[in-house]
């Protein structure tokens, strides 16, 4: 899809949750430079939450689903979009088969964390990983050669049980209770001493953003949302792909 | 496309402008009765904010924005969408023509505030309707035999003018400077003895919503939003379109 003034078109592949997607949007919308309608960048966006639950897969160790993301991706083609984003860290389990399905590029949601830790010179032991159950168990952000993202410090039980219930929160809009389930999680952490967090799962900025300063997190949502921009109005200045 | 749970398909015509988009999109999954991701409506959401200004369009008596919207029509119909919502009240101008191309319902704004107004048993001549200037003199609220749109009250000048400022400072991304703008305008009418306000432009929500007591608004946005979740669940109970 050609746009009058050239910015690249991104298609979402989200809805894993909806509010989450709708956080990622509102991201790109706020990290664009715009002073009219035009200058923000074009975004097809697939919010099908039907795709079953991501981290239950894993654990449960089914496909299931693998064939409904496909199908979105499969839309988002033949939409015209030039890249994909997934707003889903869980999803990224099968970022490697999606990315073999396609000739367009997915944006890595580790990549871009990766990035945001190098520009920050935050090393991963300064930080605890906060995700699902899917995403530790298939160690999504322990890939190979990263030492940028190897070495997280992780929550214990009790602690990842509250991750879970402010991520169940946020997918019933239920925003209070998660925010309130978040602040307290936030004050246990930091009387333990955890310098930040990695906010790895895209549900929790919604649970924990409002409670604490931005400073202390390190926002998946947000470095993806960056790596989106930076990557939608690269045509600007360089090639048209 | 058959989703699990039998909801429909929603497709958002949207990106005019874009955070007024992801507005519409937040208030239909908080509309939305879910316990899980999988119970939320699926949406597939066209935000191309290259779209041609409307306002401007209808005041030049340009007709711009009509291909770009019907291109984004088509790409919506390709993705097997089951009704269409524009979340922009000016490019309500080309309702006609576009459901005239098209074999989706196209569900207007206009029905649903009117729906809303008439569920709140509201007259239009205690409300005034705020909204841009190309929807003022398009009368796009003043349709035939709908008495409940006719005799709304209208801005003077000076505060049609703060309601451009707001509507261009929302799409500018300046939230703050907005909310003061729409703080300022609510306090003016409520000395003039104006007992309600018709939020009728999408960004209008953006500047005015946190402002005041949301009994104070009919806001286009959310009509929209509660006739669009309306469609979606229909399937559950009622037959398959």
């Amino acid at each position: 899809m050609n746009t009058p003034n050239s910015l690249r078109t991104l298609g979402i592949l989200g809805g894993m949750g909806p509010l989450a997607t709708v956080d990622f949007m509102q991201k790109i919308i706020a990290l664009t430079p715009a002073e009219e309608d035009q200058q923000h960048i074009p975004l097809i966006v697939h919010s099908v939450p039907q795709i079953p639950d991501r981290s239950s897969a894993i654990i449960a160790n089914t496909d299931a689903p693998f064939l409904p993301m496909l199908e979105g991706l499969r839309q988002l083609e033949r939409c015209g979009v030039e890249a994909v984003l997934i707003p889903c860290n869980t999803a990224h389990f099968w970022h490697e088969r999606l990315s073999q399905a396609t000739h367009l590029p997915i944006l890595h949601i580790v990549d871009a964390v990766t990035h945001a830790l190098a520009q920050q010179q935050i090393t991963p032991a300064a930080c605890m990983l906060l995700a699902t159950r899917g995403t530790r168990q298939a160690g999504i952000y322990q890939r190979a050669n990263n030492a940028m993202c190897s070495g997280f410090q992780l929550p214990n039980e009790a602690e990842q049980a509250q991750v879970d219930n402010m991520i169940h929160f946020v997918k019933q809009g239920k925003l209070s209770l998660a925010q309130q389930s978040g602040a307290a999680l936030i004050n246990t952490l930091r009387q333990k001493g955890v310098q930040r967090v990695v906010l790895a799962c895209t549900e929790l900025p919604l649970a924990m953003e409002p409670t604490q300063h931005p400073d202390y997190f390190i926002n998946a949502t947000l470095a993806l949302a960056q790596s989106a921009v930076h990557f939608a109005l690269q045509q600007q200045t360089g090639t048209v792909v």
